[in-house]
């Protein structure tokens, strides 16, 4: 089958990688659509030495599925983390922190850009009718921003500021403006900033943030200025949410403490409550759409969405 | 009066400074003890750019008070952090964060290693007559360990570690086990294990740490050791207290977002309830003290104090 194939920090596009065959317990899905993500950038950076197919936010319909075959046919998202069940981390019910686990094409099991791919039934969560899959391959990076609202309490009393209104930054902004919150996005480009308006979201340039006066800042630059950004505009006793992936970065800690800072890491989350602010158009992630390109052509798409300003790039599988 | 005076990075020993004058609402305090604390050494080392009397642990007898005379001859503790009561910090009942605060041998207010000091009445809070002056110098510290429990619940179900078995560290410890959770301090030297033991509070070494064993880790070091240590043995989605100075010390955010583990940074705390912890003896700080000195000789200590090991080093004034 086609693929793109991560190895020694090189992307390749391959056709002569085999169909995968499910495990116990697992389905073979056929991918749709799928979208590149700033985890894939830092993948191909070496964040992390992953070899295999890259990828992991999809659409896609289960084709085969031993252990319920009456599964077949099911439009399905799947949740990336695949745990053992056993250790301290499930027991504890923190599946996505399993010490054994794997995560789709980032830890230990080929990814999302291919033809197939494999998950167990248990990942994979059907997708209502009336999502399309445009707004159904977002269910990842939306259930990641509803991730922060499990960890922080956010209430129509707190003033919210997210750094970055690139990707994730959007996605968190159309989230966190529903908690009724008092929230501006800091947004360097004009693109950014006219999303943001679409969506009746305030918009601010950093040189116009007043120091030290937001009760909780989201960073989701993972870049230096980001948290530095961050760290001067969160008031004393306040909270911080990295939501990010950071590559080696180094941050300055007296302030956290001089100012009682909370600082809280945030990763993967929920897709049920995803799924659901999709179905009823609570959110509407379709205008982040930049480009689509087969996956025939899927190198390309990685040059294109390092430009900056460019949003959501997805690859189409073709029929 | 006799003095200890900081002034780029050297102190001196001063006969030569006049007796302060209290402002309005503030009282006259004879120091009848002061100890010398972590904060006072990285002063020393340029952490913050303070000119001016050093010291801010300390127990006095106020003597001059014209706003209420009634409280001449009180014995008192003082809460060192001076607020204005009108920022949006103070308006938020967040006085140690006050955005004009000056704070008592640390920010532009002449500090407790000295005969007289200075602070308003209402940081001044009486010491009940059963805590001797030996105990009652503890109190600032204690508050700022109990500060922690302020932030962070800490249940009999919880797996604590503390790394760091100094000064700072043994009352955290002490205050801790009083929690009934299941705590454990890493301590290098014998003299901090023999500490701890008496209080029947369990020690480890480094090496026998479990990895991402521990719900909550207070770093109580200030060193990017302690740092690390506490990031290696926090489990997925467990909590970082930071109960230290830290100059300058950077930290690697990766494993933060990761293991979605959140940092607390952690401050000044309330007096009050160490005050009570001391007067029913549920701590007893009196074995830390390892050396007291008369005023005049408070250079010597300083040089004691930096010897490895040494905990708490009182400085006496002469009657």
């Amino acid at each position: 089958m086609q693929a793109i194939w991560l190895q020694n920090r090189k992307l390749s596009y391959r056709t002569d990688i085999p169909v995968p065959i499910p495990a116990n317990g697992e389905a073979l899905v056929k991918v749709l659509l799928a979208g590149i993500c700033a985890t894939d950038l830092q993948l191909i950076k070496g964040y992390y030495p992953y070899t295999g197919i890259l990828g992991h936010e999809f659409v896609g319909e289960i084709v085969q599925a031993a252990d319920a075959p009456e599964r077949i046919g099911e439009r399905v998202v799947g949740e990336i983390n695949v745990a053992c069940g056993k250790c301290d981390n499930c027991v504890r019910n923190q599946p996505t922190h399993c010490e054994q686990r794997n995560v789709l094409g980032i830890i230990n099991r080929n990814g999302a850009f291919a033809e197939y791919l494999c998950l167990p039934l248990t990942n994979l969560i059907p997708v209502p009718n009336s999502i399309p899959n445009e707004m159904a391959v977002f269910t990842e990076p939306l259930a990641a921003a509803l991730q922060i609202q499990q960890q922080v309490s956010i209430a129509p009393k707190h003033k919210v500021l997210i750094v970055g209104a690139g990707r994730l930054g959007q996605l968190i902004a159309q989230t966190l403006i529903l908690t009724g919150c008092h929230l501006q996005v800091v947004a360097r480009y004009e693109k950014q900033q006219l999303l943001l308006a679409t969506h009746k979201i305030a918009w601010i340039m950093e040189q116009d943030i007043k120091s030290h006066n937001f009760d909780i800042v989201i960073e989701a630059t993972g870049s230096k200025t980001g948290f530095n950004l961050a760290i001067q505009a969160v008031r004393p006793r306040g909270i911080i949410v990295l939501k990010s992936t950071y590559k080696d970065m180094e941050a300055n800690l007296s302030s956290i403490v001089i100012n009682e800072i909370t600082l809280v890491g945030s990763r993967c989350g929920p897709f049920a409550p995803a799924l659901h602010l999709l179905e009823n158009k609570l959110v509407d992630p379709s205008r982040l759409i930049a480009n689509k390109f087969p996956l025939s052509q899927s190198l390309q798409a990685f040059d294109y969405i390092q430009q900056p300003g460019i949003m959501k790039v997805l690859l189409q599988m073709e029929p």
